[in-house]
């Protein structure tokens, strides 16, 4: 090629990346910023544009827990969430299938449902009273113009996935398809439970003075269970930590666990339940983490003795020595199931440094309150737990908002927290570039 | 010319615009993706930065209603209004003429005063006591330093217009003039009403959780008004709609209203009052709907069987089954006329998302409450029916705060509530490029 | 040197100033729409944005008066104070040292303290147990790694200064050395009042309605004095003016102050205290004001008629008419010291709109309440004084928000005033470049 002709691109230029959106921009500059096993840097908590380019980004495109199909368990039935500003009816259509809408009127779009929970016929907008079968269509709009197509009209829908009882919703047009998989993976371990056809024992909305990863943050290790005497009755404090990792003050109570832990091996092996911990929690969208465990004095359950609180067992279980069978799923769910009760943990983001959480506690569907349980008695250790951990929240949320703050080192009994981060920070990466 | 001479710019490039501000270039593409005959997009009702360059280009541009002269009967009297962060006192001066001024002292800037009404010889700072006249001039201001021009530092007056005793102000330098266009078609409807020298029987102000422009869409249309009983009494729920539209159910009272729309008329004739309607939304900054109508049941006034709540008549008229006379005017007014009392409702934004409205019951002056009139009663309805409606715009703006909110189709009886939005998005655009 | 060989940069170009934050720059643009000898243009006194580019440039760089030493009178003792969203905690440490830190944990950042004052043996984070020595030496972490140093997790430490018991801290890595230029002056005033061993009496919080330089401004001259009727019964009203500024209605007052003036020069000289007026407001980081001036009436304390208010004189003062020794200090500082007690006022940015002012009450460590002084008695000048100019700041707040504020002159009396924002300006000014 002479130096007079004219020279062609040899190859062609990369697609031009979309320019990202300032949010967007300084959202991925505090995620750079990030040192790996290091708290998170400040602005991740406290600036609330990155908190919305966070709820685009992670909240509005993965899988969210909103709660148990035991809250709907008749047709007509419904709940209402809020995932940041967006608002999600979940309830059962007349045929007993549970769906999911925004909870927008599809005409001038006022608010359709304002209760947390509750049962409806039709849903009927309090506006202009159209009105909406409980498969979304709408069926009654007085006086629309002749060149309107009510069928165009429907509620706008979202995704909806139950796996034994436990609802996941996701806002994304293209939800991420590995629900499936988890399914697959965790489903043993919930079948024998019966959490689909439990009922509702209480139900308690907190709200935490501080961001939603700092309440999921805390959840992931019991490096501050210390602060949590009634929850340390029964829960063993080695929890996430290594054998060599346990420290000697806790020798004892790890002597416990192990035989605890082998003992409660047995009787899942002998009644064919799976018991081996299962832990994904950082490459995959829905990262999660299965166990079973055993517990601390008598073993059956949430109690400051560790008997049990419910007279009924949960499900199809022989006993009610059962430890607890753990799921910590992400970004917002974590529960428990004992033989007599299960008790769920829905973590909401109600602004960037306001977090709800809703702590669900479910029976067995035949379980008589008063008789068979006493709600004061079977949600007072997670309350008084509940309560520690705002605490908790807050002060850390007061913290790194202070110009001061550096992100610190995690301790070695913090390894679930840098996972929880970094399943945060590679998702927020994942989704920008999409 | 040859191909070879160098071209001239056969026509002047055109001027270039001035770069927007990010804010009003946000505002122009909301508007820009509007689809007419549909709701607003989202951000003209949640975005605080919308909101601000709107308060910038519509509220300090046109020309706002602010109370009625009767509201300032005597020299010194004043009330204060805040039009988004700005607050304009309103006062009659030592000369009786109503003029407004912005309500901040020319020294260090002091709210000058923070009553909402009241009555003053001088306008006084509480700060360090400087004195204006009630015509606005500096005639106090101790240890003024000799370099300093107290003609210089009057207070900053905001233009007045006053149509047969309603009140408007407008806080631009040059204000549009169609308001005197709009003053000769609407007062010979107003002029035997005497507006003007009625009194105030009561004022009550009411915070909307919404948008100011739900305020005023909820007013434009009475597709709702199966949701105020109350009101539905006296008013004709047909208002607004063409013969054609009229659905079924309404077809009874619709037969009651051609009958007293056409007695009205009659009567009106006799009394040479002007009463067809005129319309005027969409094209002119102070777009606006004056009108006569029959009401329904006794037709005399906004009670419960339509019978009046004032003994007197308010002006100049023959007998009191004489219906209403409506006004809306664009940004904030709409009023209703009966012959015996008047009521008012001027709308103020107060953020993005709260709207004041206040309502204003004005009799004649020589009425005596108590005697005439009972408080009580007068306002029932209105009172009711703004409640109504103050539940009605927190429904909508929690709807279109949703990410999920999509704008949907006005209805056939929607079509005021398309023109107020068509004249506000003409607005807009028009001041955005001045 | 031939063309052909290659250039060498014969200077070193200048260094490329770095580009300014977009609030920066409209800090900036800010000060440049300032008029000399007028009020601050608005967003000085509203913006949010403006307000967190001056903690950083101002609040994070100068000296700030956090308290006395009179505070923190034993090891352990501390306080913590807000200075924006910088938590600080002053304490006296093992040693008897005075020490400031952040009041950030150096694991995950969780707030250590969060109590305005108290006492501690070691400062234990109240999430995971960390614990620090007064000294702030990280001493106790459970768990940790092998590979984390605890050597480099001390708290941060913040400078502190101490001058006669006055306690100040500067954020900065390197504080502007001035403060010793400073100490030198002022200290020889204070050496005699003992302050340093003084006790507190009371404190008093109120958080104004205003920016904090707002509630600085209005301190700063007593143009508006006529609002404090308790406190002109000992203050001067004349204070600030030169002699051919005094009004005629002040005249009578002002023959009162001359001749106390002299008698007060003369009571000093004969105890060998220092009396001149030394003022350098503008120039430096620290401007300063230090004064000894007569009091009124009974020329001995802030009481209605100028009595002591405490039956021991604080330090060692001969005699109880000593009228006061006055100090202001900027950015947040003015105090009065009188023979029988001191009072100081430090000033903190709550919030753009909000400050903090904290009133402390000093007095002899011997004197006995009930005995010696009434806490009522003792702080009632002030109180009313400190209410009226809360209302005062409020009034100016909200005048400054409005979009018709014009920035206004000064009158003679403002000299302070002027001087005080000619300071703020170039510090500002000097800050953003560096």
């Amino acid at each position: 090629m002479s130096l007079l002709e004219p020279a062609l691109d040899p190859v062609p230029a990369a697609a031009p990346a979309r320019p990202l959106t300032p949010q967007r921009e300084a959202l991925l500059r505090a995620l750079d910023a990030r040192t790996p096993g290091h708290s998170l840097p400040a602005p991740l908590y406290t600036d609330p544009d990155l908190h919305q380019a966070e709820l685009e980004l992670l909240w509005q495109r993965q899988w969210v827990f909103v709660g148990t199909s035991a809250e709907v368990p008749e047709p007509g039935d419904y709940v209402t969430l809020d995932i940041g500003r967006a608002s999600v009816m979940v309830l059962r259509d007349d045929d007993e299938q549970v769906r999911a809408f925004h909870n927008v009127c599809r005409h001038r779009g006022a608010r359709l449902v304002t209760e947390d929970k509750g049962s409806v016929g039709n849903i009927v907008c309090g506006y202009h009273r159209w009105t909406y079968s409980t498969d979304g269509r709408l069926v009654h709009a007085p006086q629309l113009g002749p060149d309107i197509d009510p069928a165009c009209l429907s509620l706008l829908s979202v995704h909806v996935r139950e796996i034994e009882g436990l609802l996941f919703v996701c806002l994304a047009a293209d939800p991420p398809d590995d629900v499936e998989d988890v399914a697959r993976v965790i489903a043993p371990y919930f079948a024998p439970h019966h959490l689909g056809s439990a009922k509702v024992a209480a139900q308690i909305d907190l709200v935490e003075d501080g961001n939603w990863k700092l309440t999921m943050e805390n959840n992931r290790e019991c490096y501050h269970c210390d602060g949590h005497p009634d929850l340390l009755c029964t829960f063993f404090q080695t929890w996430g930590l290594a054998e060599h990792q346990v420290p000697d003050r806790m020798r004892a109570s790890h002597e416990r666990f192990l035989l605890a832990d082998a003992e409660l091996a047995q009787r899942c092996a002998a009644q064919g339940l799976p018991y081996p911990t299962i832990s994904d929690l950082v490459d995959r969208p829905l990262g999660f983490r299965v166990e079973r465990s055993p517990m601390d004095a008598a073993g059956e359950s949430f109690s400051r003795d560790g008997t049990r609180l419910v007279q009924r067992t949960l499900g199809d279980v022989d006993g009610f020595r059962m430890g607890r069978l753990g799921l910590h799923a992400q970004p917002n769910l974590w529960l428990h199931v004992c033989a007599d009760h299960a008790v769920t943990f829905a973590v909401f983001p109600v602004g960037v440094d306001k977090t709800l959480v809703r702590t669900t506690w479910l029976v067995d569907a035949d379980a008589v309150e008063g008789v068979d349980y006493d709600v004061d008695a079977l949600t007072e250790v997670w309350r008084h737990t509940n309560e520690e951990d705002a605490a908790f929240v807050a002060l850390a949320q007061r913290g790194v908002s202070d110009p001061a703050y550096v992100p610190g080192p995690y301790t070695e009994t913090e390894a679930q927290v840098d996972a929880f981060v970094s399943w945060y920070a590679a998702r927020i990466r994942e989704e920008i570039v999409r």
